[in-house]
Parts: structure tokens; C-alpha cells; sequence
């Protein structure tokens, strides 16, 4: 059996990297337009070779596409048009309007919504890493309206990526990234312009940086092809949670401004109940 | 020569672990007014043992206060009329406030005020870690104000620390700590409480939460007692800060309401430039 990965970057290329050390497929194919990235997976050995995407339908019974959503959106149906028996997966970070795109598709049962939970702040092809999906979950979205040996076959590939599995529906999906993940990208975003735009008149401002400051603005370096898609694609959601969270900020402007220093302590009182989620 | 530590938490235990290491000093006392934190850090053993202040003040060379930076300005005037040859380092998040209060005391050359860049998310003395401050800068500020001995004897503690040091003055280390530490805890405080206020309606929410949003989040951790300090005495740079950074993300949001995905792009392009700064 053979597998394509579409879009051989962070996600795709470490799809590829852990994929050589099992024997799950023959071969891994690899599509990707940018020629430099073709190289470069080439040489970190990311996939055994690049071929045209038909001829790679052709060709594989597993297509993975590991793209921005909105490219995933732009190819989803003319891919689906052309299968047969193979299935079609698809990795990106927000759900509601490709499952919308392509409801109704005679090949819909070919096609399975999937979002693994892992990444890093790094992209393209120099990002992959092995490892990256250990332990780590992966959310299948509307999993009931894969056919069954479609969805066996990507439950298959998350097993030999050593990941956990969870079920969704879209609208949930969509909103819980929003909230704990597409937001957190968006403060980062927030913050590093913050800084930046301080330090052109303040210069020494990041000698004092440490690994507090670094924490929370490591997101920052995230691309902005793969992130502006996602705003996009979840748009409603991420407006939701963003309004929510510039008001909790407010709150703690207001407070601090009125010298309320009894209701700050409550409200940092009250965010430590993170304690309780996080490790 | 002894040294005491008042207030044995996460620096100034972290401070008696590092010293034990070294033969840097005879004795190691600690002044803590709770008494379950005294109970704990003599388990741990990061002091020798435990002594009133004015005790503790006549048996040490150097007293390091490693309390709130409020409890610092309570108790900096007392210990300052007190003090012989002795020398008193404080290890405050904020400068501002601190040295104006005692810039008129006849022993003003016996104070040295210093912060560690170096921190966790918790406290008390079983955050107390090895190690802490290798490696991280110490920012001496007003430095030119202290006793020439005084201040040797303060850096000697920093070397056993195994930090590099900085100088800044006032202004400029409180302004610029507003920038790249007391925000990231802001943000953080703040992310928390808008995902928490949404878990009430939605459960599951944290399933999906990956090392992204920890990242961001793991900052709200952090004690009300030491951080509400902090933010009444760096007020003004705060607030300006915070206004900044609520600007930005009104700007982000602003571009995604009105689906201005060329600009979004832009913004997010200019804050990888992060990725000059951090690792």
C-alpha cells in the first residue's frame, strides 16, 4: 500500500518521518508544489519521492493533505471526484466548512475529518520531527459519515502515529480550537507586536526577556500562511473567544486603573483554577 | 559570615539551596512569618534554621529580602536604620517606588537593589529549585548608589549564583519589565479566565488543549500575593502596556471582523519578527 501526504511540511513531513519507521506502507509519496520544499523533504528524507497529485491518487490507497484549510477546501472535491476505493483524510485545524463543502458528495464516505493535536511553532519541511504525534490526540469530526473501511484505515494510520483518539462534531470542534488553541495564537501574535513596536524606541527592552516572556509569545513565530486560513475558516468562533478574552483584559485594566486591588487579586485568584487542567 | 533570607519561597528558597552547594557562607537564616512555610523549607533544608528579623539582622553580613515587593517597602526603612556594616539586597520585581522611599536614608549605601530574571510559575518553598539562576541575568539597579563594599558583596552573592549581571536604572528597568514579564502574566491570568468562563457552559473544553495553550497559559499559575504587588507598585508602565497590548488585539480583531485577510496576514507576519529575539 501506498500513501500520499499533500503538503509536506511540519504536519506532513513528520507524518512521512514516522511512517519510514514502521511498515505501514511501500511507499510514501510526496505532493507539493513549492520546489524548494520538494528538495529540501528529499534530502531530511521526509517521503521516497514528489509526483503530480492525480498521479499520486492513482497510485496510493491513503491521501493524507496536510495543507492550510483553505487550500484544503480548494482541492477536497476535485479530490473526492476521482476516488475510487481509496481514502481521502484530511489533518486541518478547523472543520465546519470543509464538512459543509462537501456533504453532500457522492464520495463523501471516502473522505475523513481529522485533526491531530500536536505541532509546534516552527513550519515547512525543516520542522518535521519525529515523534511529534506520540501520546498526543487525534479528533476525528463527524466520524460517522466515513465509510467503514475509510475510517478503519485512518484509525490505522493514527495508531501508527502512537496516537489517542476523540470524536466530535464540527460545531464543537471548531469551538473548542477557538478557545484553546486559536486563541492562544492570536495573544502571541498580540504580544509580540506589543514588544516590537516598544522596542523601537526603547532598543535594550528584550535583554530582560526571560522564560515567562518567552512562553507566551513563542507562538508568535507561527506562519501566517497557515494561520490567517484557519482565522478564516473559523472566523465566528475566533471573534467570539477574542472579544471574550480583550474584555477579561479590560477587566484587569479597570481594576488595576481604579486602584481595586483587592478585585485583581480575586480575578488572578480566580485564573489559578488552571492549576486543575494544566500540569 | 551569615547570610539571612527573608521570605523562603521560590527565589529565596532557591537562593539557600544554591548557597548550601557553595562555602560561600557559615550560616544560612531564614526569617519566614508563616510557620507552615518554616516547617517545610527546614524539611527541605534550603536554611539552617529560623530567626526573628531583628535576630537575624545582628548574626548576618548580607540580608537578602525575597518577599513581595510590598512587604519590601514595609519593612526596607526599619531594616535600613538598623543596619551597621551590614548589607541589605533586595530582590523585588519593581525598583521604582522602592528607591524613592529610602533615597534619603542616611544608609542608602548599605541597600543594593537587584532583581534575578529568573523565575517559575509557583511558589513557596517546595517550588524552591537548584539551579534557578544559572546562567540568568541579575539587573542591578541605581547600582552607583551603593556603598562600593556593599555592592562588591552583592555581585560576590551573584557570582555564587552563577548569573551575569546588568545595570539599568529605574525608569528603564520597571518600564521595560512592564514589557516583556509583568504583561506575559496578564496575558496569561487573562487566558485562563475567559477558558475557564467558558468551560462552565461547555465541558469538554481542555480536552483539545495541547502544549500551545499551555504555553500561554501556564503563566496563571503564578501567586495573587507576589503579582498583585507587582502590579500596584509598576502602575503607570503597566496600564500602559496592557492599553498597548489590548490595542493590538483590537487591531487583529478588527481586521478579522471586517475580513481583511490580506491585513490579518500582514499582522501576523510582523509578529515572527519575534523570532530574532527568542530561540
Amino acid at each position: 500500500m501506498n500513501i500520499a501526504i499533500v503538503g509536506v511540511g511540519l504536519i506532513g513531513g513528520s507524518i512521512g518521518i514516522r511512517l519510514k519507521e514502521t511498515d505501514f506502507c511501500d511507499r510514501i509519496i510526496g505532493v507539493e508544489k513549492n520546489e524548494s520544499n520538494q528538495k529540501k523533504a528529499l534530502q531530511l528524507g521526509l517521503v521516497d519521492e514528489f509526483l503530480p497529485l492525480d498521479e499520486a491518487l492513482k497510485q496510493c490507497k491513503i491521501i493524507v493533505l496536510t495543507i492550510p484549510v483553505d487550500a484544503i477546501m480548494a482541492v477536497l472535491p476535485g479530490i473526492l471526484d476521482k476516488l475510487t476505493d481509496q481514502v481521502v483524510i484530511d489533518m486541518g485545524s478547523t472543520k465546519t466548512n470543509i464538512l459543509q463543502l462537501i456533504a453532500d458528495h457522492p464520495n463523501r464516505g471516502r473522505y475523513v475529518a481529522a485533526h491531530p493535536m500536536a505541532g509546534t511553532e516552527y513550519s515547512g519541511p525543516e520542522a518535521a520531527v519525529a515523534g511529534l504525534f506520540k501520546g498526543k490526540v487525534m479528533v476525528y469530526v463527524e466520524a460517522f459519515k466515513s465509510d467503514e473501511d475509510a475510517f478503519e484505515l485512518a484509525d490505522a494510520l493514527t495508531d501508527q502515529l502512537e496516537m489517542k483518539s476523540s470524536f466530535m462534531n464540527a460545531d464543537e470542534h471548531d469551538m473548542h480550537t477557538a478557545y484553546v488553541s486559536h486563541i492562544s495564537h492570536l495573544t502571541s501574535f498580540a504580544l509580540a507586536l506589543t514588544v516590537l513596536e516598544k522596542e523601537k524606541s526603547q532598543g535594550r527592552i528584550f535583554e530582560l526577556a526571560g522564560s515567562g516572556f518567552q512562553s507566551t509569545v513563542r507562538l508568535a513565530k507561527s506562519s501566517p500562511d497557515m494561520w490567517t486560513p484557519i482565522f478564516k475558516q473559523n472566523r465566528t468562533n475566533v471573534l467570539e473567544v477574542l472579544e471574550e478574552h480583550i474584555h477579561q483584559l479590560q477587566n484587569l485594566y479597570n481594576k488595576l486603573e481604579k486602584e481595586d486591588y483587592e478585585g485583581l487579586h480575586r480575578l488572578i485568584k480566580k485564573s489559578n483554577k488552571i492549576k486543575r487542567i494544566i500540569k
